[in-house]
């Protein structure tokens, strides 16, 4: 006989690529930038080269525009042998600019969806980048009101939903993640024995993907197409 | 009869030049900025267009390194008309990688008095600024294990103390903010009705300067030469 499962009193979103779109944004820019480059190199030599970067980059800058700006204005530099004009990089400050004031779309069934969870559990953000844009986000979804707390975070491993949890008294049982990325959102958390739902986005940042090996270790891994399956799921669990 | 003052509960530091120097960093990375441009532009006028740039910036890049240094970089283009060169900027992005990676050098007395307070007193961070690099120094600074709390934030508001009191259940009476801006860490928390301790640093950021005008509507404001003088205050404070 199993035992029953205990009920979720928290339940916990990612926000870029779960509640709104946030990869196009970046793939926008990216794209922008390589255009900007082809005068000097090839299209797949300049879009390894600044992934590389980025990655090398994260321990400086983290998640986020600003940091992602640095990186594609040192590849730049780098894939150009410094011959990139300050017009050119001025073009790609421009582009972080214009990825902070882009408009913040919602995700599909994500409103109505928080409007039903919403006073029948803890509702909260859990999302990594920069602070202010994050916040600034959240400022313009209109739906910053479904949530009760919310958490800005410089990365997603196991001990930040740990400690995040001990903040809010919550237990991992009690607990349930809702995010795009395995990587961020989904195994941390299933490490700590709370549970996690992977609704996955068209798009995936390399950095964020991880192998079916890792993912052969976690048989309770439960995908969902998209936010609407989350109220007959929550009613699943609950009849138990 | 004046009333009894109510028991100080919690006391918040701020941690850049309040914990641990900053503006030093950020002066010394300007310096090495200034150098950079003097080929092209006399001193004065690249310090006037950095200030400018960067108070410009503040909307869109916030608080931190990272915006520093993207202001940094979009002034070099701007005061070069574009000539400046993709080394120079290269240059500039090493400052940044260098300015994130100082020591993190505590200010005199901080970690006695810590020690003295720890117990007594709930004792938490509040500081603006990039997150992971607020989280690094906190994590290098070795005093971390003082604090009960940590809030990094984008921007000190009167209403984001509201928000920070609201969720520690705290009362504006009961808490004490001690750090060395005035517009930041001192006018705001008075606003609410909560006591703060002013202990300035060498060098302010023009940007958090504030005018005898405005400081003139603060009879109530207090002033300390240095950290070791907060437990003498307290203790004048509890018998009151």
């Amino acid at each position: 006989m199993t035992k029953p499962a205990a009920p979720i009193v928290r339940i916990a979103f990612d926000a870029d690529d779960t509640l709104w779109r946030n990869e196009d944004i970046f793939a926008h820019a990216q794209d922008e930038f390589i255009r900007l480059l082809l005068p000097y190199q090839n299209e797949d030599f300049i879009r390894s080269h600044l992934a590389e970067m980025q990655i090398h980059n994260l321990a400086h800058f983290g998640y986020g525009i600003k940091g992602f700006t640095l990186s594609m204005i040192e590849t730049a530099i780098e894939l150009t042998e410094g011959r990139v004009t300050g017009s050119e990089i001025h073009q790609i400050i421009q582009l972080a600019k214009i990825m902070l004031a882009s408009p913040v779309e919602l995700l599909e069934h994500v409103e109505s969806v928080l409007s039903q969870l919403k006073g029948n559990y803890q509702l909260m953000v859990i999302t990594k980048g920069d602070l202010l844009d994050q916040e600034s986000k959240l400022a313009r979804s209109g739906i910053v009101d479904y949530f009760d707390d919310i958490e800005i975070v410089s990365d997603k491993k196991a001990s930040t939903y740990q400690q995040i949890l001990q903040r809010y008294q919550c237990s991992a049982e009690n607990f349930l993640m809702v995010g795009n990325s395995l990587k961020s959102d989904i195994l941390p958390v299933l490490d700590i024995g709370a549970r996690a739902l992977h609704i996955s986005y068209h798009t995936t940042w390399a950095h964020e993907e991880v192998s079916d090996d890792i993912l052969g270790q976690y048989p309770q891994l439960t995908q969902l197409d998209d936010m609407s399956q989350l109220i007959p799921w929550l009613s699943r669990v609950s009849l138990r």
